[in-house]
């Protein structure tokens, strides 16, 4: 079999969810909203079951949708993209990048991955043969270590793949940083796969995609997700803007890997898209309120709560909650035990650095705080009776 | 860019769809039935996206869809398959191929490809670095050379690709075949990918799944699609049935690659599959019928016309058709014409053999009878008035 497949762990988010679900604990683990989307998207996407379109879509996308992520992509970036050239509509964010990976790299390639990173990317780097380069973030306020990342590049980087804003530490890169950034792409005549899925949850800063910067248009890959803008999540719908001539590799990548995304579930996509600004404000604003509830609970309790400026994710130092903690006890066990004893299932982040590489900080948990603001009294409760 | 990937031609079915399009023509490409799926499982998906369950399913599918999975092995090929362990749903048979691949091979493992070969096989094994190892079916009746497929298998065979049901050329391995196959795949100790989405449409023959045979439990990884099931082709719903240890770790491939598949449609799905028997007879019934339509026709009209016992499609041979085919003319520009002369769309067969190998055929060309009745009688009156 796949060595490098078969030894990978079940991810981090099945684990947890199936933990919460056996001590009946809240779930804030794996990022899912508790709140189902827009009525009028699932209305619109069980009509467009209904009028003869159920056969395959076309392998880059409905034009509706492609139409809507270009309208999309003006309305908040001033960029713009053709329609029929520069989007690929993917089943889900998940294939955007392996699709998007899988179109850039040849074996030996080496691509930048910072860490803490989604537990996607290093099995689909290595898969293709390519090599990830890490970079680590520094807590408490998982700030860019500019050297390490611009020594992170070499003459055999193919492209850096970021994630702004970022999932598990809440982090928004800030103009400053993407400066930086495209910078060294630049110089070193790379790519960028953009992972935005949370592009429309950021709260009182500015998201800005890298493709925005100059010069960069030519060098990204945009990647959107319908379910985490429209708390879809199971959809699967996810879209990436690039130029044209790398958009076209990208799509042969999703017809040999995929093909193809239901149509009704894409119509309905875009009928998302094209709402009101109104709705993406009320998204974020909403999401908000639920990070500050989630800070505030958990201050109090005594643990560090670290910045968050956007996703679906804070993340906290439990190195402040004293005996608590057990000594030596690591963040998965700690959080596998608070699943069990406090009813509250959460995320080590240490799941989000590389088994291989160097010991990653086991002081921080990850919590998902996209739920109902009485979900997550209660989690505080909990946690409070327990700690 | 991925060179591999880069380098492919953008597949035929949607060259000619989208020709078929420019050109008014009728289109007996592309694959995909010109009426809708049962109206019931339509209204079960509308209902599905109505109960509060649009975030992420369980990564290798729902229960019910599982369950439902395994009662169809048990019903028809009298296979004990473990829902919890056994089955992976994935988006669509085109995924689980891929994911399949990445399961099973290292980098340099060899795959037996039979051609002519459905187009995403070669460019997933060369993606993972894996070595094709093709064997080539005799036509006009497809038959197996037995011994080239005994040579085409080394010490480095990871697993043979087997299409039965067999797209483009419409055979149903016969039990000797499949015999031979097992003996292969059981001496050199490999594995079997059984892409099987046409499993159901078999027109007087049975189809036995090569997972059936005596001591192939254990070394088949069974491939299923709604879309082919269930006219449907757009939903892309595929799932895979395999023991428990090789879906333990296609599970992670799938949950790296695309990680989940929309609920509604796995839970209408489901219910396709819970369908009264008399639902399959009765596709295949109407599906025969139309191929005999379509063969009778063509045969009247000139064509050389090949066995078919299953599948959406019918191989004909255009060298019988005199001047109508020009000098050197090939089954690819031939196609092309007709699309445009003639207003008929059809797929050539060339387009299923490996691009850097030696010359296929060229002389044979591919007709979709998932049509209606009328439709293919219209495509007949015109070929006929060019041909
Ligand atoms: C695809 S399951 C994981 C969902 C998610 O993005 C997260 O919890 O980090
Ligand atoms: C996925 S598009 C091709 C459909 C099909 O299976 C075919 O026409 O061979």
């Amino acid at each position: 079999l796949n060595q490098q497949i078969a030894s990978l762990p079940t991810t981090i988010f099945t684990v947890m969810s199936a933990l919460a679900a056996r001590h009946d604990a809240i779930n804030l683990g794996q990022g899912f909203p508790d709140t189902e989307g827009p009525a009028h998207l699932i209305e619109a996407a069980a009509a467009a079951l209904r009028d003869g379109r159920n056969q395959y879509a076309p392998l880059a996308g409905l034009p509706e949708l492609r139409e809507a992520v270009a309208r999309s992509c003006a309305r908040f970036y001033s960029l713009t993209i053709d329609p029929a050239t520069e989007v690929v509509v993917t089943s889900g964010a998940t294939e955007a990048i392996a699709v998007s990976l899988a179109a850039l790299v040849n074996p030996g390639d080496e691509i930048i991955v910072i860490e803490p990173a989604y537990d996607t990317y290093l099995p689909v780097i290595r898969l293709l043969g390519a090599v990830p380069r890490l970079v680590r973030l520094t807590p408490p306020d998982w700030s860019v270590p500019r050297e390490d990342l611009a020594a992170a590049f070499s003459p055999k980087t193919k492209a850096i793949l970021l994630n702004s804003p970022m999932n598990p530490c809440g982090k928004v890169f800030t103009p400053g940083e993407l400066g930086f950034i495209a910078g060294l792409v630049q110089k070193h005549d790379a790519y960028a796969i953009c992972d935005e899925v949370y592009e429309h949850l950021t709260f009182g800063v500015r998201h800005i995609p890298l493709m925005t910067l100059p010069g960069m248009r030519e060098r990204c890959l945009r990647i959107g997700s319908a379910g985490k803008s429209f708390s879809l999540t199971g959809w699967k719908v996810g879209y990436i803007t690039a130029p044209a001539p790398l958009a076209a590799v990208v799509a042969k990548a999703h017809q040999n890997l995929v093909f193809a995304t239901a149509p009704n579930l894409q119509r309905a996509v875009a009928v998302g898209l094209d709402q009101d600004t109104a709705y993406f404000t009320i998204l974020a604003q909403d999401m908000m309120l639920r990070r500050d509830i989630l800070a505030a609970g958990l201050r109090e309790i005594g643990f560090g709560v670290l910045p968050c400026d956007g996703t679906y994710f804070l993340t906290a130092d439990i190195s402040s909650l004293g005996s608590v903690v057990q000594p030596g006890e690591s963040d998965q066990d700690w959080c596998k035990r608070m699943t069990a004893e406090a009813g509250v299932a959460l995320i080590p982040v240490s799941a989000f650095y590389d088994t291989a590489g160097s010991k990653p900080p086991t002081h921080l948990v990850r919590f998902a705080f996209c739920k109902k603001p009485l979900v997550l009294e209660e989690a505080l409760t909990r946690l409070r009776d327990r700690v």
